[in-house]
C-alpha cells in the first residue's frame, strides 16, 4: 500500500497508526466477537466506548465540569440552524461576525430558520475587503443585549484563524464554530459559552458533530424544535436519545486517544506551527510566485490557501503535484489557486515535501 | 478471531465478507492512497462511491425514476419531525396508525413539531391489544382528505411486520418507516408516497439514514425548516448540500453489492423466511416453554421477541446463552423475555445454533 500526502480540506487524512486500530478492530473489538459498528448502542461495550472519548476529549480540552459534551449528527451546517433553535429565544435578537464563506452561510441560515421568530443580526464584516482578515475591534458592534455572538475561528476556504486571545471583548456570550481547527492548539474553552465542530478535520469521520455548551444556556429552545435538535433533551440523554453515529464517535475517540500520546494540545500545536511556518515561508520567500492573500497575523495554521502569480501554470502545478503523491491541493471553487489543508494528521514530512515540490516547480517555472 | 452469533437489534451484524473487504481497504481504497474516509465528498472517487450506492439500491429495490432517493443523517427519530416539516403543509392533517412502540414515537413527534401549525391524527392503534397484531381494516378510519398515512411496516420491539400486499386501501399516500426490515424481502415501492430507514438494522452503519420519497410530493416543507431537512433541497444537491457522512454510505454501498451477489431480495427473502421458520417453529413447538404473543399473519421475520412462560429462568437463559456464543438475546426493556433479530447478515447457521441451544436449555429446565 501506498499512502499519498493528502491535503483534502475535508473529510481529511486521518492518523495512520488511528487507521491501523481501526482495521485490527474491525471484525472484533476487544474479543466482543464483533466490531463496534455491529454492537448497540445501549451495550455495556459502546457505552465504555463513548464515555472514554467524551473523558479524553474533556481532558485534552480542558472543558469545565459546567459544559456538557454531546455528539451529535448533521454537520456543522445542521448547527447553523441548530444553534438558533436553542439558544436564541423568540424575540431576542443574536450578533453574528461574517468573516469568511462559513460564517456568512452560518448568518444565512439562521436568518432563514428565525424568519419571524427572531432577529438575527450582522455585527460586522469583512466581506468588502475579500475576506482576508479578521475584524478589528473597531469594525465591530455588538448589540449588549444579544443573546448570543456568533463567530467562526477558523475560515477553511478562506485560510484565516482567529485565536481565542484574539476574542472581541464582550459579556455577550460567544460561539464559535471551530470545525477546521478545534483540538489543535489549547484554547480556553471558558471564553466560549459554545463550540461546535463537524468531525471530518481533526477530529473523526464525518457524520458526527460536536457540541461543548455551557449548561446554564440550556432550556431555552423553541417549543417545537425536533427532539434530536434540542441539546436540552441530547444533553439529558447523554447524546443517545436515538442510536448516534456509533463507529464514527468510535473513530473520533481513538483520535483523541493518539492525540493523548502525543503529549495533548501544547505538543500538538508546536507541531502545527512548525508546520505552518515551513509552507508560509515557503509562499513569502517565493518572490511573488506564490501569494497567500491573508494579513500575516490571520493566517491558519490549518487551511493554507495560496494562488500561483501566474494562473496559467495552475493546471501544470495540479498534475504535477499529484504525480508527485500530493494530492487534493485544488482551492476552492469560490476562491481558485490552491489550497494545502495541514490538519493534525498531516506528518511535518508531508508538509515538507509539499514545500520542495513548489520550490522546484518555481524553479522550473518562474 | 472469533465472531459471536450476533442477534442485537441494531446497530446488529454486518455480513463478515462486507467487514473483510472494508478492512482491505481502510488505508487505500482502489490504490486512491488514503480510505474512503479521508476522502472529500465533492472528488472524483467518492462521486462514484455515492453513485454506485444509490443505483444499486434502485436496482435492488425496483424504485422508480420518479422518486428521489436520500442518504441523510440524523436516524429515524429524526424523519419523525422532518416528515411532517416536509410533508404536511401548515392547516393540514395526516393520519398516523400505531401498532408499537416506534409508530407510537412517531405521531408522538409530529404532534409535537407540529403543534399550532397542522394536525396529526391517529387513524388506528393496537396499543390497547398489547401491541400483539397489525390493525384490521375494521380498526382503521382514514381521513380522506389527509395529506399523509404513516405507518410501521416492521415494529423491532415488539416484532410485528406488515407486508406491502397487506396495506390499507387508500388513496392517502402512505409513508413507511422501514428501518427494520428494509430489503429483507421484494416490495412495489410504488405503493408507497415515501419509505425512510436508518441504516443500523439492514443497510450499514448507524450514522446514515435513507429517504426514498416520490418527486412531485416535494417543494411543500414548511417555510422555515432548517435547509439540511427540506428533502427538496437536499434532493437538488444529491444529499450533499453538506458533507455527508461518507463512510456510513460506503459501507452501505457495500452491503447493496452483497445483497446483489445474493441473488437480490427474492433470494434473500426466501433465506430470511426460512431462518424465521426455523426459529417460531422452536418457539411453537415447545409446548409453552417459549411464548412469542404476536398473531401469526402479523409475525416479524426479523425481530422475534419471546418470553419464557417461566421468568425465573431469564437470567440462566442469558447468561448461557451468551457462553453459548449467542449475543444480545435479552429482550428490549419495554417488553421483557427475549429478542432475536434475524437481519439479512444473520446466517442461517446462527439462527440454527439458537434454536439447538433453546431446545437443549428446554430439555434441561422444562
Amino acid at each position: 500500500m501506498s499512502r499519498i500526502w493528502n491535503f483534502s480540506a475535508g473529510p481529511a487524512v486521518l492518523p495512520a497508526e488511528v487507521l491501523e486500530q481501526v482495521k485490527d478492530e474491525l471484525l472484533d473489538w476487544h474479543g466482543a466477537g464483533c466490531g463496534v459498528m455491529e454492537m448497540s448502542h445501549r451495550g455495556k461495550e459502546f457505552t465504555a466506548v463513548i464515555e472514554a472519548a467524551e473523558a479524553d476529549l474533556r481532558e485534552l480540552m480542558g472543558i469545565p465540569a459546567s459544559y456538557k459534551v454531546l455528539f451529535l449528527q448533521g454537520g456543522a451546517t445542521q448547527q447553523f440552524a441548530q444553534l438558533p433553535m436553542n439558544l436564541l429565544p423568540a424575540g431576542d435578537s443574536a450578533d453574528y461576525l461574517v468573516t469568511g464563506s462559513w460564517s456568512k452561510k452560518a448568518i444565512k441560515e439562521a436568518q432563514h430558520v428565525a424568519e419571524g421568530i427572531a432577529s438575527v443580526r450582522k455585527a460586522g464584516s469583512t466581506e468588502a475587503a475579500g475576506f482576508t482578515r479578521n475584524l478589528d475591534a473597531g469594525d465591530i458592534s455588538i448589540d449588549p443585549n444579544a443573546a448570543y455572538l456568533h463567530l467562526c475561528t477558523n475560515e477553511t476556504i478562506h485560510g484565516i484563524e482567529l485565536d481565542c486571545s484574539r476574542l472581541p471583548q464582550t459579556s455577550v456570550p460567544i460561539v464559535a464554530d471551530m470545525s477546521s481547527h478545534i483540538l489543535s492548539r489549547p484554547i480556553d474553552v471558558s471564553r466560549y459559552a459554545m463550540i461546535y465542530a463537524g468531525a471530518q478535520k481533526n477530529i473523526g469521520p464525518s457524520g458526527v458533530t460536536l457540541v461543548i455548551v455551557r449548561e446554564d444556556l440550556l432550556g431555552k429552545a423553541w417549543k417545537t424544535i425536533p427532539s434530536v435538535m434540542d441539546y436540552a433533551v441530547m444533553a439529558e440523554n447523554g447524546s443517545m436519545l436515538n442510536t448516534p453515529p456509533t463507529f464514527a464517535i468510535y473513530v473520533s475517540g481513538l483520535v483523541f486517544q493518539w492525540l493523548k500520546r502525543r503529549g495533548g494540545l501544547v505538543e500538538v500545536e508546536k507541531a502545527n506551527k512548525h508546520k505552518a511556518e515551513l509552507l508560509y515561508a515557503c509562499i513569502d520567500e517565493s518572490e511573488g510566485f506564490y501569494v497567500n492573500p491573508v494579513r500575516e497575523l490571520d493566517r491558519s495554521r490549518m487551511n493554507v490557501p495560496f494562488m500561483l502569480a501566474d494562473a496559467a501554470l495552475d493546471a501544470a502545478f495540479l498534475s504535477e503535484s499529484k504525480a508527485a503523491g500530493l494530492a487534493s491541493l485544488k482551492g476552492h471553487k469560490s476562491v481558485g489557486g490552491m489550497r494545502a489543508s495541514i490538519y493534525n494528521a498531516m506528518p511535518t514530512d508531508g508538509v515538507r515535501a509539499l514545500v520542495e515540490f513548489m520550490q522546484d516547480f518555481r524553479k522550473r517555472n518562474a
